[in-house]
């Protein structure tokens, strides 16, 4: 690979600890990167994580093997349009959205499908931006990838960037990765805002809290920005999951109004084994 | 304090991190202590952790200066009161069960209230056992003692234990304690086990997840055993705050379901502001 050019548009957590794993792997690529930030460029160039940098995205598109766009879901669907008549022949795009449908209708739509693989690596924090970016975000991350019309070099080259920083790659369809992703993502996205809006009113301060109440609201922390765009894409499969978590969590007040200990335990005893990896009953 | 004997009942995740935290720190006291399973005793007093140890709480509870009851709520329920009559004069008894009033009035009924401080670290795992121990589980830990009836003696000696192995102690009254606990200590517990059995109904696997997934079901593993005695004495007051985050989830769910994002933005935005350490508004 190290004669390939790696593009990285967006130098955020994602962008930025892929641009970091790269450089830090043996036999790293050319690497160069956007930003609409240019004091992360001009670090991250002084650091020598990147070989070039510029605050121009079409310029990135246009000059590269293989673009990464690790930008959130509205801005990678307004680029690709934009970037569409710059592409080199042969250049790959992928990109890092947690949602798949979309960017493959997308990419379908502009006759971009057969250079396209798209990427979802399963890290990240409830910080974001260049900061925060590590080279091994990615170290035993699960990596979903989406192949859709995209050719055998297309998911090659795709498939070795990611494992390269660590990642371990799934190859899934768009549709069941999306449904997966509302329940595995979404979901807990959502149930932490909510408990974390729950403990805010009724007067509890972070402080007040231990390592579990701490782990339950960290993501309550996540970027409502980067939200925005998921959230109005699969608002309404969002609703359908938490009516079941409402679901869940009705029966155990239930149980629990009604003294019934036992249940409860046993309850507790199920969650358990299934989160310990044993099958669920 | 090295002239003075711990003695420690119960050598879990709790009671063994309170005993090599003691170990660890300079000026030991002489600790003892006695546990059900007489592997884990032999392991801590060839690693030089104890510097001995029964199977016979009673005996520990007879023949120390300070006892620390590091059992379940319904365990050290029973335990104070066939200990009753053994403790030597001057000794002090402290717990670290998550609900202070039950103890609080135990002790009262027994007439051991003046050597009773009430205790309970706000550091734990989802793992239990002595395998889990470790020395540095309660450095930085919030600590909550209640004083009730206890003596100033006893408060400083109780106050000073969990100083030794790095913890901050915070006085607070039983009945402010068990509030604050329903909130910060159960309901996580509870909407984490909720949201684990949403997801292993929906047929997700824990390996499906990624880092905030992983989070927001860790305490699905906690032991039940732990638990059913706090649901018993807490059922009734867990269920107000399960409706509360119910009621966040429905509202979540009907700005979801009318589209409306700009209000699930703020709603996030407001959650990270709180989490983030500041004002909830």
């Amino acid at each position: 690979m190290s004669e390939r050019t790696v593009g990285i548009v967006g130098l955020g957590l994602i962008g930025g600890s892929l641009a970091r794993g790269l450089r830090e792997a043996p036999d790293p690529p050319r690497i160069v990167a956007s930003s609409l930030d240019s004091a992360d460029l001009e670090r991250a160039v002084a650091e020598g994580v990147l070989d070039s940098a510029t605050e121009d995205a079409g310029a990135v598109a246009g000059s590269v093997d293989i673009v990464v766009y690790a930008t959130p879901l509205d801005a990678t669907l307004e680029l690709l349009e934009a970037h569409r008549e710059r592409f080199r022949s042969g250049t790959v795009l992928t990109d890092v959205v947690s949602l798949k449908v979309p960017l493959a209708r997308k990419v379908r739509e502009l006759g971009l499908g057969d250079r396209w693989i798209g990427g979802h690596p399963m890290a990240g924090s409830e910080r974001s931006g260049f900061d925060a970016a590590r080279g091994d975000l990615f170290r035993d991350a699960s990596v979903f990838l989406v192949r859709g019309e995209g050719g055998k070099g297309a998911a090659t080259e795709v498939s070795d960037l990611w494992t390269r920083v660590g990642g371990r790659v799934r190859w899934v369809e768009a549709e069941e990765h999306d449904r997966l992703m509302i329940r595995t993502s979404h979901l807990p996205q959502l149930v932490a805002n909510a408990l974390a809006a729950t403990l805010a009113e009724a007067g509890v301060t972070p402080g007040d809290l231990g390592p579990g109440g701490r782990d339950m609201t960290r993501l309550a922390a996540s970027a409502p920005g980067l939200w925005k765009g998921l959230v109005r894409v699969a608002g309404s499969r969002e609703v359908e999951s938490l009516r079941e978590v409402i679901g869940e969590l009705e029966h155990l007040a239930e149980l629990l109004a009604r003294g019934d200990v036992d249940q409860v335990e046993t309850y507790m005893e199920r969650t358990r084994t299934w989160r310990e990896g044993g099958a669920w009953s």
